[in-house]
This record gives C-alpha cells, sequence and structure tokens, in this order.
C-alpha cells in the first residue's frame, strides 16, 4: 500500500502538510479501525443503493463490493497495515480499496461524505453495543433467579442504614436486583427503538442532488427509516449519549451489588463465600483472600459515568452541524462498553458462583431486635392500639431488652406487661424471624410464597 | 401547633436529642415541603384503601382524609408552621393531622413507612415534571414549526467546523431542533412510563402483614401498578437519575441552540435579531443589546447535568435498602428540574420572537465558495469523473478563485477549462445558492419540498 | 422604595421590557443578596480611592460611604425591601443609596462597572469561605489528634480490600485522616494565595481612564495585589473552581471516613459507638440506631462534586471577556460551601463524641491470620529465607490452620516444622497482635512510638 | 521466559485459578507498563537501601540493581514479553529478574509490599508529568508574549456577551490568557511540592519491623521526605486527582482560547488565519479550511475533566486502606495527560504560526458604537455629569446614531447638543479607537504602554 499524505486527499488546497503534533491529535485511525467492519458494511450497502439507482454501473458497483469484501478480510486477518497520514478509517479502506479495483473506487463517495458515513458506522457500532447490553442482562438476570429460586426462604438482614431493620429472604434480596437490571433491560431497548434511524445519505450536511434511495440503505442496514433531517442527522451523537446514560445507570446497580459483596464477604459478615475464580490473594499477607473483581466492577461506574461526563461537556454548545470536537465521541464509547461488557460479564459469574452462608445469615436475621416490627404490628393488630402508639410502647420494651442484654423473646410476659398491660402470650408468635418473613405476604413483600411468584413472573418474561 | 422534639417522635430510644448542626445536616423540612401535595395525594389514597379493606374504619378513614385536606389547604395558603424539630414533610403533615382529628392519626401509618411514603411522594412529584416537560418539548417544537414555516425557503450558510459548507435553508436548519426535541420527547415518554410503578405499600422495605391492597392506591394515584419488589421500591431511584439524564441530554440541545444565537446575534454575523424581552443592555456600555437569556440557558447545562454527576454519586456504592444518603436526591432534582422548565420557557419565547435577518443569511449563504461541491457534483454527474477526480479539480478550481479574489460563478469558462477541458457553460447553473438548496432533494435534504414535508409530518405528529 | 423597571436602567434602549420568564431567568437577587456585605465593602473602597485621587470630593465619598454604612445595617437587620426589577445586589444597593443620599450616588459607579464589581465582591465571598474551611480542617484535625493520643497503642485490624490484612492502632488510623485533611489545609492555603488579586477598577474589561489607584483599593479589601490583566480580571472564576476542586477532594476524604463510620456501626463489626447527638431513630423500626449524620456526610461529595462539574461545564469553551453564564457561578460555589462547612462541622463532632469498642477492635486484630505478614517476615530475618519463599511457607501454614479451625498460634511446632524444618519457637513471639504493631517501627509505621511521634509534630505544626 | 499462573504467584491459596473473564478485569499489566521504568528506579534505591541497612548483602543488592538494569533495557528495547498471568508490572520485572539472576531476585521485596510500591511508582510518573506540564505551559505562555510584543498596540473589539463592548489591543488579549496560564503554572507548581513525599517503605499498609531507611530511599528518588503515615502511604491517591483538576482548568483555559480561534475563523469574523498546519479540508467541500486543532482541543477538556470524574468517583467512599478500585486510578491519569500535553503542544503551535488580521480587527474595533464609554466618560470627566446620567445620555446618543444609521462620530455637534446642551467639539477627541485605547492607563488597562509594562514583567519571570 503505497503511501499517501493527507495533503493529497484533500486535493491541493494547503502550502503545508500538517506536521508530527497535528497528525498525532487529528488522526483517529488508531481507535476508529474499530468500527472497520460497520464501515465496509456501510459503504457496501451504498454501492448496491446506487447501482440500483443508475447512478452507479453495475459493473463499478460490484467490483467495489467485492474489493471491500476483499479489505474487510485483510483487516479481520490483522494483514492490514493501517496508515496514519490517512488519518481514518474511511481514507483507509477507500485508499487500499483503490489500490485493488482502481479507478470504479473513487465513484463510491458519490452522494454520500465522511459526515453522514461516519456517523453511520458509529450507529451500527452502538447499536451492536446494545444489543450485547440486553444479551448481557438477560443472562445476569437469570444468575439471579437462580440465586433466588434456591433461596427463596432463607432468611437474612433487611437493612436500612446498614443497620438491620427487619429480616427478609435471600430470595427477595437476590429479586431486588432483578427488577433493577430488569429496568436496566428496559431502557436498553428503548434506546435501540430510538436510535434506529439510518444517517447514510445525509452528506455533507444537506442531503445531495443525487438520485439516491435512503429506504433501500437504511433497510439493507437494518435501520427502522433514514433521519428525516440531513443536518441532525450528521450533527446528532443522541444514540452514544443515551447509550452512556443507560450504560452508567446499569453500573450505578452493579456498583451497589458489588459493595454489598464486598462487605458481606468481611470477615465481620461473612454472608456469602465468592468463588476463588473471582478472587485474589495478596503479594505480602498470605492469608487474604479478596473481593478484587467486586472491587473493580464497584470502580468501573467512574469510568463509564466519566465517558458520560467527557461527551456531554465535548457536545455542549456545539453549534450545527458537525465540528471536529465529535471525534472525540468514540472512545469514550468504545472504553465505556468494553468495560460494561467486563463488568456485566465478570458479575455474572460471580453471582453465579456465589455460596450464600445460610447460617450466617440466619443468625444475623435474628440479632439486633429485627422483629420489633413484627411487635409493634402485632400491638395494632390484636390491640388496636394506633400505629405510633404501638411504636413507642415497642421502643420502650427493646430498651428493656437492651438493658436486660437480651434478646425481645427473651423478655418475660410480666416484663412486656409492665409496659402495656393487656400483652398477652400469642406475641410470641411474632417474634421468630421465619414467623416475620412468612407474614409478609402484601405484594413484593418478602414471604417466600410471594418471592416464588416474581420468580415465576420473571421467568415467563424472558421466555 | 405544639413543638415536638425528634427524640418524642423516636420513641424514648435516645438520651440526647440531636443538636443545631445535626438538625440542620438532618433535617429535610426546608425543601421536601414541595412534595406537600404528593404526601396528602399519597396518604389519602393509603387511608382510603385501609378503610377499604377493613384495617381501619371507614370513621376513622373519613376524618384522616378530611383532616388532610385542611392540611393541605393550610399549607397552600401559606398558613402552615413548618417545624424543623418534626424533621419532613411526612412528620409535620401527620402532626398536624393529628392536632386537628386527635387519635385516629395515629392509625393513619399503619402498613406503611417513611421509606415507601417519600418514595411514593417523590415519584410523584417527579412524574408531574415529567409531564410538564412532555407540554414544554410540545410547545418548543411548534415554534420552530413556526419559524420553519415562514423561512422554508430562505437560504443561509449551513456550517461544518463554523466554516460555511453549503447552503442550506432556515427551514431545514429550524427542523433540525424539531428532530432533536422530538427525541428528547420520545426520551420523556419512555421514562414515564418506565417509572409509573407505586412503591406504597412496600413498608419499610420487607412489605408489611397488614392486608392491604397495593393495586388499589396504585390505581387511585395514576400509577399502572405496584412495584414488584419491597426492597428495591424502597431504595430505586432510577427514576430521578433518568428524570436527569433525559434533562441533560435536552439541556445539551439547548445549550447548542443558545450557542448559535449567541454567534448570531454578534456584530459580524447578523443573522437573526433577538426580541428585546430576552436580551438586556449593559451597565457603563450604552450601546449593547446582550443576549443574555441565549447565555443564560447555554449555561443551564451545567447546572442541570451537575444534578446528575451529583446524584449518581450519591447512589454509587450504597448496599440495598435505604440509606440515609438517599435524601441528597431531592434538591438535586428539584433544582435542575427547575432550571429546565425555565430554560424551555426562555427558548420558547426567544424561538418564537426572534427574527432571521434573511438579507444577511442570503448574502452568507452565497459567499466562501459555498456551492463547491456542487460544481464537484456536477463533473461527477454530466462528466461522469469519479467522485474523488471531480474533488481535485473543484478544489484546484477554489485555488484560483480564491488567488484572483473572486468567487466560483466569477470564474470565466477559460478559466475554469483551464483546469479541465471538457467544463461547459452549463455549469453556472448549479452555482447558485437557490438551484443549489433547490437540488438536493434526497429525503431528509435541504430543498424547500422536502423541509415542507417534514414540517406536515410533525404538525401531523403533535395533532 | 420606589419601584424601579430594569427598563429605566439601561438608559432607554429597550422598546420592550422583560417579561416574566425572562425576569425570572436573567435575575440574580434571589442568590447575589448573600454578597451584600462583600458588594458594601467593596463600594465603601472604591469610594474612598475615588476621593483620595481627586475624582470624587471629600465630601461625597463621605455621604456614600455613610449611606453605604446604613444601607449594610437594613439588610443585616432584615428591613431591607429587595427588588427583582433591580435585577441583582450592585443595583439594589446602589438604589437604595440614591435614595438615601441622593444624587452623589451616581457617582460612585465611576471607574468601575458591574464586571469588575461583582468579580470583586464573589472574591472576597470565596476566600472567606477559603478562611472558615482552613479553621474548620485544623479543628477536626484536632479532634483526630485527641482519638489519636486516648488510642496511640489500641490494636484493630488494619484492611485492604475490606479483608483484615496486619494488626494496626487505633491512633494510627486516625492519624492518617490527619495526613489526609492536612493536604487539603495545605491546598487551601495555595488556593487562597492564589487567587487574593483584586479585579476592582479593571472596569467593565479595558481598565479605565480615570486615573484610579488600584492598589489602594486592593489593599484596603486585603487583597495582596491588583490583578494585572483587566480582561482576565472580569472573566476569570478561576478561584470558584479551585475552591470546588479542594471541596471536592475534602469532601472525597470525608466520604471515605463516613463509610468506615457507617460498617463500623453495624451490628456485624461494632467498632465504634457513635454519639446518640448525631444518630437517628426509624418511624417504624423502635430498635435501630442510625448513623445518619455519617450517611447525609459520605453524600455530599456528590453535591460538592456536582457544583464543580457544573461550573466546569459553565466554563467550558466561554470566550472572553464576561458573558452572562458565568452568573451561574454563584449559586454552585454558596451550596458547595454551605454544604462543606456543615459536613465538616458535623463530622468534628462526630469524631469528637464517637467512641472506639476498645474490645471489639482488639478481638478482630486477632482473628483471620492477621499476622500471617509477621510469620513470613520471621522466616526471613531469622532463618534468612528470601521473601517470596517465605511467602510460600506463610500460605501453607496458614492453609493448614484453616483447614483444622484454629489460628496460627494455635499450630503446634511440629506442625509448623512439617512445612519447613527449620521453625523454632520463637515464631511464636511475633505472632501475637501487640507484639506485631510494636515491631513496626519504620518511619510512619503503625507501632505507637511512632505515632506518638507524628502526633507530638502536628501538634506542633499546628500550634 | 516461562509462564507462571497467578495461582502460583499467590502461594498454594487457592483451588482454582482465576478463568479469562478475571484475568480481563484483574490484569493491570496491560496498561501498568508505562510505569516500568519507575518501578525500576524504585526497586533499584530499594535494593541499595536493604544493602546499606544490612538487610540484604551487597552483593545481592548488586545482582538486583544491575539484573533491573538488564530487564530495563529488554523493555524499552523492545524485547520483553509481558505476561497477562504475571498481572502487573511489579510481577512481570521481578519473575523476570528471577530468570536474569535467579534466588537474590526473592530477597528484593523484603520491607515493601506492591502496595506501597505501586503508590510510589504511580507518584514518580504523575510528577514527571507535572514537570511536563510546567514546561509545556512556559512554552506556551511565551507563545502568547511573542503575539503580544508584535501586535502591543494593534485594537480589536473588546468583547462581553459576544458583542463589541470596548476598543481593545491584541496585546492586552493575548496577555490575558499570559495571566491565565500563569495561574496553572503556580497550581502545577503547588501541586508538586505538595506531592512529593515518598510511600516507600509503608509496605503493605503498616509499616515494616525491618530496620528499613526510607529517608534514604526517598532522597535517591528525588522525594522531599517520606510520607508520615503507613496507612495513609498506600490508599493515598490526591497527588493524582489534583493533578487532574489542575489539568482540567487549564483545559478550560485551553477551550475558552479555542472557541475564540474557531469564532475568529469564521468568513465573518476573520480576525485571524490559522497556519495550514493546524487546520484541514473536507472530504467533500474542496473549498473549506477547518480550524481541527482548535476544535480537538476545545474538545480535551470533556477527556480529561472527565478522567477527574471518573477518579473522584471511584475513590468516593472507599474505607481504608487499599481497595482494588483503586487499579482504576492509571488509565484515567494516563489518557488525560497524554491529552493535555498533545492539546498543549498544538496549542502553542497554533499561537505561534496564526496570523492576526490587523485590518480586519480594526475595522471591527471601531464600529458597534464601541466607544460609547468613552463618550460617557467624558460626560462625566469633562461636565462632571454623575456617571447614571451620563450613561443615561450616552444611551440616548446611540439611539439617534442607530436610527440614523451611522456612527458615534459621525454625529454632529448639533445632534449631540440637542440631547444634551453643554457637549462641545472636544468630545470626538475620544470617539476614536486609538485614542480609547491609549487613554485606558489604569493599572491592568488595555492601553499599550500598560501591556509592554505586564510583557516585560513577565520575560522576567520567566528568565
Amino acid at each position: 500500500m503505497t503511501k499517501k499524505t493527507s495533503n493529497q486527499m484533500w486535493g491541493g488546497r494547503f502550502a503545508a502538510g500538517p506536521d508530527a503534533i497535528m497528525e498525532a491529535i487529528n488522526a483517529s485511525i488508531g481507535f476508529d479501525k474499530r468500527l472497520a467492519a460497520q464501515d465496509i458494511e456501510g459503504s457496501r450497502a451504498h454501492a448496491a443503493m446506487l447501482a440500483s439507482t443508475g447512478i452507479l454501473t453495475d459493473k463499478d458497483a460490484k467490483a467495489i463490493r467485492e474489493g471491500l469484501l476483499t479489505v474487510l478480510s485483510e483487516i479481520e486477518s490483522g494483514d492490514f497495515q493501517f496508515s496514519t497520514a490517512l488519518e481514518d478509517i474511511h481514507m483507509n479502506v477507500e485508499a487500499r480499496l483503490k489500490e485493488i479495483i482502481g479507478e470504479p473506487a473513487g465513484r463510491l463517495h458519490t452522494g454520500r461524505s465522511r459526515n453522514d458515513q461516519v456517523a453511520t458506522d458509529f450507529k451500527l457500532w452502538v447499536r451492536d453495543q446494545l444489543d450485547a447490553f440486553e444479551e448481557a442482562l438477560v443472562t445476569l438476570i437469570q444468575a439471579f433467579l437462580g440465586q433466588a429460586e434456591q433461596g427463596a426462604d432463607w432468611v437474612m438482614p433487611g437493612f436500612t442504614h446498614l443497620q438491620t431493620a427487619q429480616p427478609v429472604t435471600w430470595g427477595h434480596h437476590m429479586m431486588a436486583y432483578v427488577e433493577m437490571f430488569g429496568r436496566d433491560l428496559s431502557r436498553v431497548r428503548d434506546a435501540r427503538a430510538r436510535m434506529n434511524e439510518s444517517p447514510l445519505g445525509a452528506a455533507a450536511l444537506a442531503g445531495t442532488s443525487f438520485p439516491i434511495d435512503r429506504d433501500m440503505t437504511a433497510k439493507e442496514l437494518g435501520f427502522d427509516r433514514p433521519a428525516a433531517n440531513s443536518l441532525d442527522a450528521v450533527s446528532d451523537r443522541d444514540f452514544a449519549l443515551e447509550f452512556l446514560s443507560a450504560a452508567s445507570i446499569c453500573a450505578m446497580h452493579l456498583s451497589r451489588l458489588a459493595e454489598e459483596l464486598v462487605i458481606w464477604s468481611s470477615a465481620q459478615f461473612r454472608f456469602v463465600a465468592l468463588s476463588d475464580r473471582f478472587s485474589t490473594g495478596s503479594s505480602i499477607m498470605p492469608q487474604k483472600k479478596n473481593p478484587d473483581a467486586a472491587e473493580l466492577i464497584r470502580a468501573k461506574i467512574g469510568r463509564i459515568f466519566g465517558a458520560n461526563v467527557a461527551l456531554m461537556t465535548v457536545m455542549k454548545g456545539l453549534p450545527l452541524t458537525y465540528s471536529k470536537d465529535m471525534q472525540e465521541d468514540k472512545e469514550q464509547v468504545f472504553d465505556a462498553a468494553d468495560n460494561l461488557m467486563l463488568a456485566l460479564a465478570a458479575m455474572n459469574g460471580m453471582v453465579r458462583d456465589m455460596t450464600a452462608n445460610r447460617e450466617s445469615l440466619e443468625a444475623a436475621a435474628g440479632s439486633g431486635f429485627s422483629t420489633a416490627t413484627d411487635l409493634a404490628d402485632w400491638l395494632v393488630r390484636v390491640l388496636g392500639l394506633p400505629f405510633r402508639e404501638a411504636h413507642h410502647i415497642t421502643g420502650a420494651l427493646v430498651a428493656m431488652a437492651e438493658a436486660k442484654g437480651c434478646d425481645l423473646p427473651e423478655l418475660s410476659l410480666a416484663d412486656m406487661q409492665s409496659v402495656h398491660g393487656e400483652i398477652s402470650e400469642s406475641v410470641y408468635d411474632v417474634l421468630g424471624v421465619h414467623n416475620s418473613v412468612a407474614s409478609r405476604t402484601s405484594y413484593g413483600g418478602t414471604a417466600p410464597v410471594r418471592v416464588r411468584e416474581q420468580i415465576a413472573r420473571w421467568k415467563e418474561a424472558l421466555k
């Protein structure tokens, strides 16, 4: 492949060629080569359309389409020599195509521009990521369903403020994440539907006078329709920002779960044992088993949301249409997508492999006066007290138990009656953790029967 | 209204009351009083359900529901005394209710908790904002349609890199923003549909043993269904984050338009005259007419996206379920929503009132070799040259015109033929700006006929 | 005070007055009234200088300076009527001054502009915050020194990855935060020194032809010197951004400590008991004692860093000099400063009031093979093994202890020798936690002797 | 080089090795190999100290130090085979050292850990960047001084709100950026001084029982002193955050200048001609000369500040000491530093090469009633009017000129006197742009004499 200077490409406009700094800051080939497959797919669709509308001869179109396949195979095999002087993936592909098929290569760029070309390439790439994102979410949800099914009736502490609040079930806790990642799934699907419009044929910014058929290329590339305004089509990066927004919220969910896994793996909690496959040791402390994967996943929100901030900042205040600032879009999205997929895969593995420590969970569930609310509810339900009064009485009984160093069920009936005379023996029925969780049968509640309903609903939904 | 210390509310648990610093950092009543109407609406629905399911007597429920209306009218009239010692809107309302109706007030909090209550209140508030957001977008889009209709065939420079690229039409440029704000509209609708699930009845975190009917309260409050997992229901703030994400992307669109208005208002551009209603003068430079509203709108992305960063950072790594950190959610969303609505209203006014300077636009459209691409396309279409060769020849002709200090149409045919011998007289037909825009008839292109099609499509869609 | 429309102020330039939306988006008086004292201080210094340089008569200057004191006392007493039509604090003060002293009020604005005036006011305000920030840091560091002094030799687990790594001392852990907040202190001092240049007299942007004396006003207002370039002086907001950067890093430190306090307060850790003054109860779960203050402090990084993002985004890409976008600077800094000071005050209270649970800390310090590294070091030091080999042997001994369900000191010598034959009785000397911490006497190490050295060094430094 | 599994390194603790996902998320060698030179420099200093303190024999230390040089030369020549299974740069270097020198390699890790090692490596790297940052700022400031010197008395419009405000000088505008980048310089120097403390010898987190000499290694590595608390030393990333903060503010300055260059390069402004070396053409519009470098520089704030957000988010809420989350620090800083240096270099080139269009600037300076303030000042100075009244009269004269379609100097004296009878002939002296700028001689003002003073001051300061 012969070297061409950018100067040559721009048609004699410049007296001086860009020097090394300019090449370093300007060239995008170092990263946009990841768009090679999309670029070639888009060009092949464009060539077919040009022939179909009579703008190109069938012969030229055939040469172009076959030549592009050759280029693709060279790239995939690693034989392709990318050139920084040729700036970007579009010029690299086209220059090589010209070497292979000669003059017809110069006819490919009819009725389009690099502006609509790069928008098309990048949209196709982001669309692929949205599809992969969706798939990874479904897989992760299934991992939670497996955990939830196994431990639908295992009790554990439900926390607020990292303080034991009420007993809940392991299955219920797992299903909370199903709801969270389920919303992510819904967001990803909406984003994909919204962004699936083809920029191809918007040309530089104004459309073209060639009689192109944008519906044809849109259909060929799997888009639902062509974008309806050419100025917008080349200056829109909403699809990238919406991907980053959805990825950021998902990464936030991952960070919450990762935080729980780190805390639950501590010697003080011992709620779960993470698989050795997702832990590491220390170079100096041989006894350590560190939840490295969980920590790294927890950190990914920084990187992914940082990319969101970066691209939002880039887009701020850009006049229409294309400005070179927008070249900064790709690396942010590439990095965020790579790290999101990695984090989802690692989290999927960790969730599948982790072992809940059923005994620790149950022991913790019962400590810390965790059924105090059940006692308060009993006072309302059985004695007909207003909730606020019941709450006050319960507080006094907790204070009494704390002073005696015992738990609520260990208070004698006489002790209890010293606080409120009408308390009767049946109060002891509601103070056990299994009774407690079984009783919370309101829709969406922690009772095993409710948890199993939700598992069934989700299995059906993912079929 | 009697003063109550927090100590009293928490049922005797604490030896010492919180001091001034703690009150300052802990109390939310200073801002969450904005949720008063939603709080009362939620409580009224809850009371009706408690009666319907037999948990409360009809008499008590009636007293509660009527008492709450009294509280609401006190708040709306400004007579209500908010108390910081009562911490938040929930306790302020309930305490006042007790003063008005006495003992039954204490029965209202049965089968719910502040955790599901605040989630419900806040969701109702955010849902109202999504509705207002939608309405503001529709209004703004109509303002653009008005501008586009009036100037569907006015020519102006289409820019890339803030350099004149090709002539486009004013209507086409206006319609680019219709597409952008149209995507915002679609995003807002998706977000509203996704978030419309009722947290009420999730109680503290585990659901409740009272036989509540969550479908009933969900329906009463206009939710599509109850949230399916009580742990998730009280710890989810996705709805706030998705609102902020959508608001941020919209604010980015506003910032691009605002930047254009600032640049277009400069003495050097003079593309538009902004209404005096949205401009200001200078305290020291009497001749200035400053595009203040546009500048302030341009800045709003900082504030709105800053709120997004803030809440995302808050949520990072929070273990389930509710943590007090989440109290920081409201002020961010309040401020972002207020500023978004203000920015949309101001932009709507500016777009309606602004006057495009048709002569300046047309003059600028024709300068700077803006029809060079048309010339290149002519070489391809008429002489059958490959695009790349046509591009090179055009570059040479531009360089020649630049050297002569003239524009392309002012080059003689002999000059042109000195670069490529086959160029003929008919080339001059494509060099005028009106010819240029009229010729770009590809779907989504800048030709007035295409612009009018899009105006019609949008009018139909917004009916 | 008579109402004046903005129209009147701008000198007849506008045909139409701004309407309600414009007033809402444009007026800053709602928040910049917080700059009243600074505005009046700046104006008084300016008037004195105008008299000193002969631009104003002494009589007028005296009237102005006294009138301004009257305005200040009206504002401080709450009697002042702020007017939105007068837009900002500068015009509100000046209009009231005119009512009080009449015509000379109009001479105050000679040789300055609102652009340098607001920059001066805001700088004075931020400088006050930097001083308060410094003081709060010193106070907080002293709280840590108190904790460190008390528990210089209490042992606790040192964590990496929230896994027990090696025993450390409570004093050492407290002193880690002294270093962190000590760096904040150093950053604040640098920021203050850098920003302490006076914008006053830069006028609108170009300086002035009046023979003003900028050194005099700079000195009067406590600035080190006048800013050296008038264009920069009115368009610079670095001082606000640097304040936000320093505040953000400090808030990050606070979030780490707050996270530790939340985890340490859990039933599973019980490392500290937080004061009731900084905890709250639950409306439904009477037994809860929630670390609310710690959680709220943890969340403040979101708000403070969100403000940093907001202002950085606002400033991005603004051409020189003043643009109205910059009016968005104040609310971000006000909110960040208020929340930072509150968080520092609350953390100071929590650190002073908290009680380390010495027994729990010591028990935890010894569990989890925490002196494995000491064993490895013994193998290197006594047996002369390479560290990597010692590490491997220690790993095998830990695995053996784990399999036997015992701790390292409970392995018999025979057990030990089965892994490495040369291990001798003296190995047991290094396995206790007190021996372990006492041995780590390298500079900055956890040995009590080293901790006490650092306490002494810091006490000296803060004298 | 033989392959080693991570399993082998961790001393037999794990039953199962990490699989591909774990390797992908966990291994840092892909990026931390950039720390190779720093890692080897740190290890060599450590080895020398171990020998000096008698912990290592001189012979072993010599073998280690020479072996490390061999490793370094292998890395620098590209011959080194990095292994992902060995995770990071530290293990890669040490494993290779062992292959070269055998058993003594295992003694190098005595008295240190990967935790203090990576902190040391990264600090050395960041320190190098701070030095390069400083140098780049000095170079850039010199480029501005060159422009300022050449055009100290060229007039141009001074803008507020992108509206012509008052005439200023080109030199004055250039010097505004000198102040901005001068503050960056000061920030960089402060940051370097603050961060220059050696973590080496903090070991895993608690210090060590080996009699190491931290002062010696600190001195050897150019640090001012050892870090004073070992827990802090391994968990501190303030130095990275402060680098990112300073880089972000500098990138903000660059974005403002870049925005100006983009606007000034437009056909409507034509204030500067950028060098062809920093511009590019269009693939479809041959006449375009796009300010690509300026646009890309403008965008860099997104990337650099995005990295700041990312790392701040990562650090939020991390308990002490080292958590694996912190491994995400390096790529953010690497990317930000690379892009900052590139942006500074490109901006330096652009500023040096750009040509101010003196005629366009002067013509623009005089239009738009730009000397209205001079007129108002004349009314104050000569007629003794209060400023506010002078402002009002000037507004009326501007309105009159606008209505007549002329500029202020073209109003007749009679016209002027119809607004205020005392206006005399001498008013015309202040209405020209050269008179205007020459008159603004207040310190820091735009008068050429003042600009030249500042140039001289800066030249002296940079000597």
